[in-house]
């Protein structure tokens, strides 16, 4: 690292509880860090859980505010849970897995220190996602809100038939559904629910939101990509148990009526990946996608 | 109708409730079946809703023992619910449908009479169709029976995350499976639920029992069919809010641990459709498959 | 129309041969828009098979360098086709379809001449789409170039087992892909074959060209929507009788070891559709979504 | 083995050509057959690129003739090619596999002599396996036959836009369908091509046939499993450079008008598995499916 000022400065670190094996890791990463010069301090939890007091701890919102980037330790859903917290602050993020890669969390726990250390220095793929803001309105009055890095999800409740949805995009009516329910989601999350309900995979760079219905009662209605500027209001015509959920963390309790309005939030997030990283090669891994070509008969 | 004794002779009649309308089509079949020499009893609830006291009326449990045939006149929910109830004694069953042809509901109100009076004559096609039944077993004790006509759906709650669900098809093991849940269908149930999740349509006449992944997180989880004396055994990993439903009817408040075995019912029903008949011809009309070639470049 | 210059002066008219009862729509459109101080000519093979003499007639590459607008009777095939020949222009197009609408005709018949008249007098919604161009290299020296309004397909033979594909996306590997084939889309094309092969809907405004394989091997090779900056290269490594198809134009001698160079063309195209037209109004029309919320119990 | 007479005498062997590295592997076998007593035989292919002398050779006709059981070395490809040839003699078929395990070929090479020995001893699973027989019709007349193990395609030519087939059962008509082609498949083939277009796995012991349309017009062509007893005709309606495929083997010139006429054939295959055989254990690792559950909380 040179004389000019160090891109990164505070370095935040999260290590996601309950890992087995995840102390010794930790240090080394302290320890890398605060021999690079960084300041670090912790998140709270992760303090806790890993009852270390020699480094400060912090909150998440302490985080936002004051790191110039965020280790998070653990798989992708630490990273999920700790990028929509952050949200409003686009601290950058970079992700150690211990164990099989993620999507987001692509730094592998055996190369982390030399990786950690040329991504800190400034070499690195930054790489901007969006995120979806929603909310509830009963009687014409909003009553939850919430933010989603993956999907915002409509959905029946348990043994509870089928729901029935009418669905408005920029004041003009699309349909009404009938299905389990509907999936909206960013190119982030078109890697998770949404992938599973039969949607696209969505290049981040493209941008975009795709709506993807669960089991449809209609065999057309089929995974559909809007553009990042549209205002989707789904209404709910009919359906009991009814959850409306953002990254799967629930507002329970919609009922016949009530409007979830969703669009692209104001805020990104910002991965920093290593240099070389390539969504594709993600994907493959990811996705068991073939690497080699065939070299026998056996195509 | 010939001096040899006739097929049928005791005719109950089911008609769905809150149905605008009725009164007068059902007047005309009550009618049309007395004067045909007919013994007509109305099902207690059907009595009921229509406030006709001039016609005998039994439980469906009576109609089970004393009838020789079933009159259904409703939609596919409705003839769904009595053939359930009556599985056990395999009552011919016959549909009537007001509006749009269901699969099971499959004459038109308009051409009842004369249809009816042919089928309660002898020319017909009848169809038999399997059912399933299942139990809930915890700690080694079944705490809940039920029989399905369409499917058995082991599923999560609203909001829940994904199920875990390890299955065992005759004391083999099949997969670990995360989904939203699994539909197991009968031939009847694979143009409901099962269909809007992916699964193929299966041919009665073939039999089989289809088990169909909701949104499973393993792409490679595609549905498969599998024999009729199959014996499966679901038993639950992970999840939270997990519900069996037989047809939709709900056992609410499965656990971690519980196993549910499902198999094919000893018992099976009939329907009685019109002579000609076709089951392609109701695939056609139902899913809006093309009748006539292109005539035209618009291929 | 006011005093300040038309926007429209000279509207061509395509009309799709071989349409019984065209002949007189035809002379109705023409002689409203000589009625309304159009300058107005044919298509030269329009003007050939509808044996029209009294009106100018001019090669496509005449209409596209002085027609302000094209008007096109007839139904998608006739305005792919013609959108494809005037790509380098971007002269408006207009559709007007006998019979059932189309995705980019979208006018009836019975309503052509009040629609056309507000059109061209100004009052319209213009849309723009993409197209992709794409080159067949062999042995570094490019052999073909097409341009496609819907899409570019490299499929295998008849009857000649799968392809193997080898793609790249901006010089980063994506996989090795055994199919049918792979088919490379618009927006536009999303409606058309890729929706079929199980490719989801694109808005048009978001842009974006989506990947989909034909009846590929590995289960997980999903649908995948790339950037407009994308530039696409594949190269087949195996496979017999390979095809290359710009919007079902053929190229037909692809070799092992041919590579395949796809990406957005700077060209686009504009429909002018009706004010008030709506793009989930003409997805909803042509892909029978449903339209009005289940009243009853008949979800 | 005992003093009764062995259920396996004459045994053939069948080699997939251009194996790197086979021949020990082949000598192993010759060797351990012969030391326990058993009459060996090569087909002749197999004789011919092993360029073994030492041991007599025979057609594939003779082998049927004459062998008890045939030991297939290869893949799934070999086993296939075999199979069907064999297929009117029913000669039981054991498969040995080099590489992966194949659907067919299931004893791995590293165990394949005490497996061999097991299996040749009685000590098996023997499974039965349907094939199709299929024969072009034109002008009333038959003019080809075939018979597949997997499937029977009709298909579009490359590069000929869709084509249209309408599709009979048992003397009903079931629909138009505007598609790629149309897959005919028995339960072996539907962990084949029938699988990559989107059909469901079908147990062998339900036995069925499935017709899976291949990227169909109508969203609503679902795959559809029909009874063993059906009789399915699907006449070319339109489409170019159409071919019938038995198991990729094709007749490759049919024609508008001709009828292909497709039913169970009346042979069938035996396939003789290890002791402790399953078929979900193949599918399980043939499609990757889960095995273990998810034990922390990676769900």
């Amino acid at each position: 690292m040179s004389a000019t000022p160090p891109l990164y400065n505070t370095i935040a670190l999260v290590v996601r509880p309950n890992t087995t094996g995840i102390e010794e890791p930790v240090r080394d990463v302290l320890d890398f860090l605060k021999q690079g010069g960084f300041s670090v301090v912790l998140e709270s939890d992760t303090a806790d859980h890993l009852a270390i007091s020699d480094i400060p701890s912090m909150s998440v919102q302490g985080i936002g505010e004051r790191a110039d980037a965020v280790v998070v330790m653990g798989g992708d859903g630490t990273m999920l849970g700790i990028a929509r917290q952050l949200a409003s602050y686009d601290t950058p993020l970079i992700g150690i897995n211990q164990g099989r890669l993620g999507f987001m969390t692509d730094i592998r726990q055996e190369d982390m220190l030399p990786v950690l250390g040329r991504i800190l220095g400034g070499t690195h793929k930054a790489e901007r996602r969006t995120l979806l803001e929603g909310r509830v309105v009963r009687d014409g009055k909003a009553i939850f809100f919430g933010t989603a890095v993956n999907d915002v999800v409509v959905s029946r409740g348990a043994g509870a038939g089928m729901v029935e949805l009418s669905v408005d995009v920029d004041n003009q009516f699309m349909y009404n559904q009938r299905s389990d329910g509907l999936i909206i989601s960013t190119p982030t999350g078109s890697t998770a629910y949404a992938l599973s309900a039969g949607g696209p995979l969505l290049h981040p760079t493209l941008g975009g939101i795709v709506m993807v219905p669960i089991a449809p009662h209609a065999l057309s209605n089929r995974p559909i990509v809007l553009p990042d500027s549209s205002e989707i209001v789904i209404e709910i015509k009919r359906g009991k148990d009814i959850t409306v959920n953002f990254d799967m963390q629930t507002f329970a309790s919609a009922a016949i009526g009530d409007r979830i309005h969703i669009r692209l939030s104001p805020h990104t997030i910002t991965f920093l990946h290593p240099e070389g990283w390539s969504y594709y090669n993600t994907l493959r891994e990811k996705l068991h996608w073939n690497e080699y070509p065939s070299t026998d008969g056996k195509i």
